[in-house]
C-alpha cells in the first residue's frame, strides 16, 4: 500500500525539529518521505525504480500527524477483569480476585481477550504494547491477526510461567513475524525464589539481553525484599547481574537515590503506570528525580483490571499532574517531556528504535490528531493541548506498520468488534458467572 | 418535542434504584415516563388530554441512559487561555499570565469564548455548569443561544467585579430564562477586603441566600488568611455570617477538622477540582474526610486555563484515584459515590433540584453512554466502567432541557463549531498575538 497524507501539521518528535506543515508518504510499512512537499523530486531520484501509484491520498485538513503512542506496560488479556475487582489494595486484589480467575483462563480465551484490548489501544492511538501475560503464543497470534505490533516480555515466576517457556518464546516469537518480538523478563522479585532469579540473570548473560520486571511497585514489596536480602529490589537484582545488559522496571514507585543511581548506570528504563498506581493506592513515582538523573521514563497503562482502561491520554495527564503534586512544583515535568515518554521513550524501551519518531525509513506507526474539536481550540501550543486537554476522541486515524487500522471511529481489522465483544462475554459467562 | 428513548439500560441515580432495562419518554423539557414500558397505560390516564405524537423514537440498542453531568465549578470564558499559560504555580499563573489577558477581554469576546466551552461540555455529557466569570450578561446570552443550562455565581472582588453588579445580576438573571440562574458569590477571601466581605454577607442575609467562593485552594491562601484574621478562610467567613444560608466552597484542598465541621453544620458543598489542583500543584483535597463527615461533594473541571480541558470523565477518575492515594487505601471513595458527586450532588449544589436524577417530572437533562465500545467491554459493573474506564468517546447523546444538542459526534446548536473556532482565533489574534 502507498498512502500519501497531505495538508497536515507534523510533529515528528525528532530532536530539535519543530512542528511544520507538510506531508508524509508511506510505502508499504515505511515512511518514504516527510517534509513540506517541495522537495519530493529527490525521492524519485533516490528511488528511480519507484513508480508511485497512490492507493490512497488523504487530505489531513490541517490536522496533526505524529508518532503513535507506545504502551510500555500492559497485560492485554486482563480485559476480562475490567471492573470485576476494584477498590482493593494490590495484595488482596491479586490473590483473592485476579489469580483465581486467571487460573481458569486458557490460551484461546487470552487470544480473544487480547483482541478486545487491541481495539481499545487503536482508539487511543497506541500501535505497540509491551505485554506481559500468561500464554505468549496465543497473544502473538491475536496481535498478528489484528495487524498490531506487540513486544512481549517474559513473566517467569514460581507458580505459573517457567524459565524454559520464556527461553523457548524468546527464540520462537522473535522470528514469528515483523509485528511480534519478545524480551526477557520475570513477574517480580517477590514472586520468584532466589535460585530462579539467578537463573534468569544467567539467561540474560547467555543472550546478552535486557531484562524487564515489575519493580518497587508498593512499599510492602520493597520492605519484603529488604527483609529477604537486606537490599531494595533494584539493588538486589543488580547485585545478581540481572541488569548487566540493560532492561528496566515497571511502576518504579518506591525508588531510593541508590536505586536511581543503578538505573542510570545500567541505562534502565523506568516505565511509569500512574493510573494503576492511583487505583491500587500504590503511590506516586518520582518522575522528576528520574529525569534529573537522566533515567529514561516510558509510560504504560498497566492492565485493564487495575486501571481500568487502556488510554494513553489519561496516563499522560497523570504523569505530569502527579509529578507536579509530588514535587509541589507546577513547573515539574512539562507537556513535551511527557509526549516524548509516551512516544519515543516507549519505543526505545521496547526495542522499537525503528518506530520512535517520524523520519524517512522509519516504520509507519503514526496517528492523526483532530485539532478541530472544541477541546483543542484555540491552538496556542499543540503538545500542551495534547497532554493537558487531549482525549481519545481526538484520535481520528491510527496507522500500524503502514496500514490504517482505525479511522474516524471505524476499525479496519480482521474481526468485528461485535464478534470480539461476544467472545469476551462468553468467556465471562463461563469463568465468572 | 416529544421524544421516546427505548431499548435502554437506565441508571436513574435515584436512591436505592438499581439499573433496569426500559424506556424514557420526554415531553418538552420534562420526563413524562420512565420504566420498563409495561405500565404506560397509566400515563395516558394521568394525562388524559395528551395525545402523544413522537417527534423522534430512538432505539438505544441496549446502551445506557443516565442523568447528565453537572460541572460544579468552571470559568467558561477562559477557553481563550487553554494551553496559553502552563507549568506555573497559581499565584504567578494568575498575576503574570491570566489577569493581563483578561483585562483586554470584552463582553462580546466572552460571549464567543463561552460558546466554545459549551461545545466541549456537550461532548463530555455536561448539561449545566456553575460558572464564575467576568461579564454575566454576555455569558447568559451565550448559554441561552446554545440552549445550555448555566448557573452563574458572583465573582465579587476588590478590582474587577462589584457588589452592585452581583446584586443586579442576582435579580436580573434569575428571571432571564428557564435555562439561566444566578447565585451569590465572590472570588475569594484573599481578593476581597474585610469590608467588602461583610457587605457580601449582608447581601446573603438580605436575600436569605447561599454564597459560593474559592475556598482553601492553596496552602498560601490559608496562611494569608490566618495572618490577616487569625482564622482559616472557612472559619473567618463563617464568623462574619457568610454561610448562614448555606453555599459552599470551590477547591477546598486545605481544610482542617474545624473547617469540615463548619461545612457540615452549615450544609455547605465542597466542590472539588482535582485536575486543576494537580496542574497548578495546589494539592489533594480530603474527599474521604468530607464523606465521613456527611459533607456533600460535587465535582468541577475549573476553567480551561488551569486544567486544560472540560472533561468530567477525567475529573471522576481523579476524584477516586487521588482519594485512594491520599488515604493510602484502595477502598477509598468508590465509583458509585463519584458518579453521585458528578450528577446528583452537582445539581443540588447549583440549585438544580429538578435535574438531579431521572424520574417523572424531572427536567430532561440526560445522556446516553455507548456500552458497545471496547473500553466498556465486557460489562461487569456499569458505574465502575464509567468512572474507571469511561471517556468522552462513550457519550453518544447529550440532551439539555428535552432537546438533543449533541448526538454521535454532531452538534445540534444554533452556531457551527467552525464559526465558533474562528471567532476564538480572531480574539486570540487581537489580544495575544
Amino acid at each position: 500500500m502507498n498512502i500519501r497524507l497531505y495538508n497536515a501539521k507534523i510533529l515528528s518528535m525528532k530532536e530539535g525539529q519543530d512542528i511544520f506543515e507538510g506531508e508524509i508518504w508511506v510505502k508499504n510499512d515505511r515512511i518514504l518521505y516527510i517534509g513540506d512537499g517541495n522537495d519530493t523530486d529527490q525521492i524519485y531520484q533516490e528511488f528511480p525504480g519507484t513508480c508511485i501509484v497512490w492507493d490512497r491520498e488523504i487530505d489531513c485538513k490541517g490536522n496533526l500527524l505524529m508518532p503513535s503512542f507506545k504502551n510500555a506496560h500492559t497485560h492485554s488479556g486482563m480485559t476480562l477483569l475490567r471492573s470485576y475487582a476494584d477498590d482493593l489494595p494490590l495484595d488482596k486484589w491479586l490473590n483473592q480476585m485476579i489469580f483465581p480467575v486467571e487460573a481458569k483462563m486458557n490460551a484461546e480465551d487470552i487470544y480473544h481477550l487480547s483482541k478486545l484490548a487491541v481495539l481499545e489501544y487503536l482508539t487511543s492511538g497506541i500501535t505497540a504494547v509491551f505485554d506481559m501475560y500468561l500464554t505468549p503464543e496465543s497473544i502473538a497470534d491475536a496481535f498478528d491477526d489484528m495487524g498490531m505490533r506487540c513486544v512481549q516480555v517474559g513473566a517467569v515466576n514460581d507458580f505459573s510461567q517457567s524459565l524454559e517457556l520464556v527461553e523457548e518464546m524468546y527464540q520462537k516469537l522473535n522470528k514469528k513475524s515483523s509485528l511480534q518480538s519478545y524480551i526477557l523478563g520475570f513477574h517480580a522479585e517477590y514472586t520468584c525464589q532466589r535460585n530462579l532469579l539467578e537463573q534468569i540473570a544467567a539467561l540474560a548473560h547467555k543472550y546478552k539481553a535486557p531484562v524487564f520486571t515489575h519493580l518497587a511497585e508498593t512499599e510492602g514489596e520493597v520492605a519484603g525484599c529488604k527483609e529477604r536480602y537486606g537490599m531494595t529490589p533494584a539493588a538486589f537484582l543488580d547485585s545478581i547481574g540481572m541488569f548487566d545488559y540493560g532492561g528496566g522496571g515497571y511502576h518504579c514507585v518506591y525508588m531510593t537515590e541508590e536505586d536511581i543511581g543503578i538505573m542510570k548506570r545500567r541505562g534502565l528504563f523506568a516505565v511509569t503506570n500512574p493510573g494503576s498506581n492511583l487505583k491500587l493506592a500504590s503511590g506516586i513515582a518520582p518522575i522528576s528525580r528520574f529525569l534529573e538523573n537522566g533515567v529514561k521514563v516510558a509510560i504504560g497503562t498497566d492492565g485493564p483490571a487495575s486501571n481500568n482502561c487502556l488510554d494513553m491520554f489519561r496516563e499522560m495527564f497523570l504523569v505530569t499532574g502527579l509529578a507536579k503534586i509530588r514535587q509541589k512544583d507546577a513547573q515539574a515535568v512539562n507537556a513535551f517531556e511527557v509526549l516524548k515518554m509516551a512516544t519515543v521513550n516507549g519505543a526505545l524501551a521496547m526495542g522499537l528504535e525503528e518506530a520512535d519518531v517520524l523520519a524517512v525509513g522509519k516504520l509507519a506507526d503514526l496517528i492523526m490528531i483532530d485539532l478541530r474539536q472544541p477541546n483543542m481550540q484555540p491552538v496556542h501550543n499543540i503538545p500542551k493541548n495534547i497532554v493537558y486537554s487531549g482525549s481519545k476522541q481526538n484520535v481520528i486515524m491510527t496507522m500500524v506498520n503502514g496500514k490504517i487500522l482505525y479511522e474516524n471511529g471505524t476499525f479496519y481489522v480482521s474481526d468485528s468488534p461485535e464478534n470480539i465483544y461476544q467472545k469476551a462475554e462468553q468467556i465471562k459467562q463461563r469463568i465468572i458467572k
